[in-house]
C-alpha cells in the first residue's frame, strides 16, 4: 500500500530500555535493577500524589474533563498567565508535535542544535521539512544566528537546558538571539529541565510570561515528567500567546491525557516542597558523579539537569559500556545514536549512585 | 503568525460535558450527577483492575515500557494474531489519527457515512483531504459503493456499530462491499463498540484475523474505553497487516500511553467475566429505554452499542431537552451538531436509568 512519501524518511525514536526488558532478557531480579536511562525522578512520585491516585483509581472508567479547567487554572496561576495561554499535552512531547505539524510542511525549515532532543527531528521529518543543524553539538547561538540568516526557519528549537547533553544557555544571550528572529518564525523553548537549571543558576531561568510578552512568536514548554516525578503519566504544557495556543488546539485530539494524569498533575502542583527537595538532592549527588568521572580521567559536560553525560573519548566504546551495565541491571543511555561516544546517566538516589559507581568500576575493568 | 492553510478548515471536537462542569455551572451535588453522555461503562472499572492500579500508583514516575511487550502479547493472544500485527494508541482514536496522517494529504479523499464518529472528519481536515459522505445518515453500503466507484477514496471509514447512531451492518454485507475496494485504499473498521454488537447479534461480529487475512488493506480498531471500562485511561489498539502497522508506528510518539494505563489494560484483559456481565446488563437495561421511548411516541434507532439515540422529530428540540436535563444533573449528548434533532443517552445502571426516566418526564412536561 502506498503511504505518504514523507514517511519514508521518518525514523523511530528509541526509548530508554524498560525494567521489564532487562528482567526478560538478562534475568536480573527486578529489585536489583537500577534504571537511570530516562531521567525519571529517582525519588519517586510525591507520596501525596500517590495517595490521591489510589483514592481516584476507581474513576478510570470516566473520561477526563476535556477542558482541563482545573489544571489549566493551576498552571495559569503558577505562571501568572491566563488559562487561554495554556495548552496541555501528553508530555510536552506532544506539544512539540503540535508545533511542528501546525507550522511545517514539505517546504519548511527547522533549525536546531546538532545534538539535542531527538523528537524535534522526528516530528520535522513527519512533515517533510528540511532539518538544519548547527555544526557544534551543544547549543551555539552564533551558529544559530548564522544559519538563520542564511536559510531562515519556520521553527527554531532551543532546548534549555539541553537533553541529552546537559548544557544550558543564559537567558540573556537567548533573548539577544531571539531579537534577530522574524515574527513569523515559531520559537520553541523546551524547558523540560528548566526547574533544575533555574535552581542551579538563576541566569538560566526562563520566565514564560516574560518570554511570550517580549517574543509573541515564542512558546514555552514545561513538563511534569522530570522534577514533578510523573514521567509515566504523560503530561506537559505549553505557554504561549492566545493565537498560537488556539491554533495548536486544532491539532489536539480530545482526551489527550488520562483521568488519573489530570488528577496527578493538579496534585503535584500543590507539593512544590517535594519538587524542590528532589532538585536539591539531585545537585548534591551530581557532585559525586563529577568527582568519579574526573578520577577516572573521563570528561563530562557540566549539567543543568538531572543527568550527566560522560564522554569516553578513545578510552572506551560507550555502546559496550552501556551494554555491560545493562547485563548487570544498570540501565543507562548510550549516546552512539546521537553521534557521541558517551553515555548519559540520570542522577539517581545516594544508594543507587553508589551501586552505579561500583558496577561501572567492574565494567570498566573488564573492558580495559 | 502564519500556520498551515489546512488548519483553517479544522473544527474542534466537542467532548461530552464532564461532571466537574455541571458542578461548577449548575451547582449540582457531584453525587447526584448522572453522566450518560460519553458512553462510559456505567458499572465502573473492574474491581480487580482498580486494585492493581492502587498497588502500582507509586510507579507513576517511571516511563511505561515503550515496546508495550506484555499488552501486545496479550492482545495478539486474544485475537490469534502476531504481536507485530498490533499497534497501541491513546484510545483507538489515536490510531484513527495515524491512519489518516499516514495515508492522506491535500489530494486525498476520505469516504464515510453522513453521521458517524466526528473524529474521522476532523483528522481528515487536518490533512486537507476531501471528505465524501453518504446521503443517508446511517451506513448505507449501496451509497458507499456508488460514491467509491464515482470518486475513489484513499481511506474508507466504517463504524461497526456506528457512533453516535447505534446501527450496525452485518459482517457479510460489509465483506461483500470490501471486495469491490481497491487494494490501495485503506479500510478502517472502527470496532469501538464491537463487543456489544457481537453479543447482541452474531451476524455483526467482525473477527480481526479473518478481516485482515481476507482484506490485507484493512485495519481493525478496538478500544478499552467502552466494554472494558477504561475510558479515562486512553487506550485502544489497531490490528492490521505488518506493512500497515509498521507504517503507523512511524507516526506514534514514544510513550503514547501511561504507565498505569498499560497495567490497567493488561489487567482488564484478564477479567473478561466482568466485561461480559456488563454487556449483558446493558442490553437488559436497553429494553427499558426502548419501551420508554415507544410509550412517549418518539423513535429510536435499534442499537448494537451501550447507548441509544432518541429522535424527537418535530415534537421537541433536542438541544433544549439536553440543556434542561443538564441543569438537573443528567448529562446526555445532544446530536444537533451531527445534524440530528436527537439525543444520545448511554445506557446507565438500573438505578441511573430509573432516575433518567423520571427527570426526562419532568423535562418533557416543562417543554411541552
Amino acid at each position: 500500500m502506498k503511504f505518504n512519501d514523507v514517511l519514508e524518511n521518518v525514523t523511530i525514536y528509541e526509548a530508554g530500555k524498560p525494567i521489564e526488558l532487562v528482567v526478560r532478557e538478562y534475568g536480573v531480579n527486578p529489585k536489583d535493577i537500577i534504571k537511570l536511562a530516562s531521567n525519571e525522578n529517582p525519588y519517586g512520585t510525591s507520596p501525596k500524589v500517590t495517595a490521591k491516585i489510589q483514592e481516584l483509581a476507581k474513576n478510570m472508567f470516566i473520561y477526563p474533563d476535556d477542558s482541563m479547567y482545573e489544571l489549566k487554572e493551576a498552571l495559569a496561576n503558577k505562571f501568572d498567565v491566563k488559562s487561554t495561554n495554556v495548552i496541555i499535552g501528553s508530555g510536552s512531547d506532544q506539544i512539540l508535535e503540535f508545533c511542528v505539524h501546525a507550522k511545517c510542511d514539505k517546504n519548511s525549515k527547522i533549525l536546531m542544535a546538532k545534538t539535542t532532543f531527538a523528537m524535534y527531528e522526528i516530528y520535522g521529518r513527519q512533515t517533510g521539512s528540511q532539518i538544519i543543524k548547527t555544526e557544534d553539538d551543544e547549543h551555539n547561538l552564533e551558529q544559530f544566528s548564522k544559519l538563520y540568516k542564511e536559510h531562515g526557519a519556520d521553527v527554531i528549537f532551543l532546548c534549555l537546558p539541553n537533553n541529552p547533553l546537559g548544557e544550558c544557555l543564559d537567558k540573556d544571550e537567548v533573548y539577544k538571539f531571539l531579537e534577530e528572529v522574524n515574527k513569523d518564525t515559531l520559537i520553541v523553548i523546551d524547558g523540560a529541565y528548566q526547574e533544575y537549571a533555574a535552581f542551579k543558576d538563576e541566569k538560566k531561568r526562563i520566565v514564560p510570561k516574560d518570554l511570550i510578552t517580549k517574543f509573541p512568536n515564542a512558546i514555552y514548554l514545561g513538563t511534569f515528567s522530570k522534577a514533578y516525578a510523573l514521567g509515566g503519566m504523560r503530561v506537559g504544557y505549553g505557554i504561549g500567546n492566545e493565537e498560537i495556543i488556539k491554533t495548536l488546539y486544532k491539532l489536539r485530539a480530545p482526551f489527550n491525557i488520562t483521568t488519573l494524569t489530570l488528577a496527578a498533575a493538579i496534585e503535584a502542583l500543590k507539593d512544590e516542597e517535594f519538587v524542590n527537595s528532589c532538585i536539591a538532592k539531585n545537585f548534591e549527588e551530581m557532585k559525586r558523579y563529577e568527582e568519579y568521572i574526573k578520577n577516572k580521567g573521563f570528561e563530562y559536560i557540566p549539567s543543568y539537569t538531572n543527568f550527566i553525560t560522560i564522554k569516553f573519548a578513545d578510552k572506551y566504546v560507550s555502546k559496550e559500556v552501556a551494554q555491560k551495565l545493562l547485563e548487570v541491571g544498570v540501565i543507562v543511555r548510550d549516546l552512539t545514536g546521537y553521534g557521541q561516544n558517551a553515555i548519559r546517566i540520570t542522577i539517581g538516589t545516594n544508594e543507587q549512585n553508589t551501586k552505579v559507581f561500583d558496577q561501572l568500576d567492574n565494567v570498566l575493568e573488564k573492558l580495559k
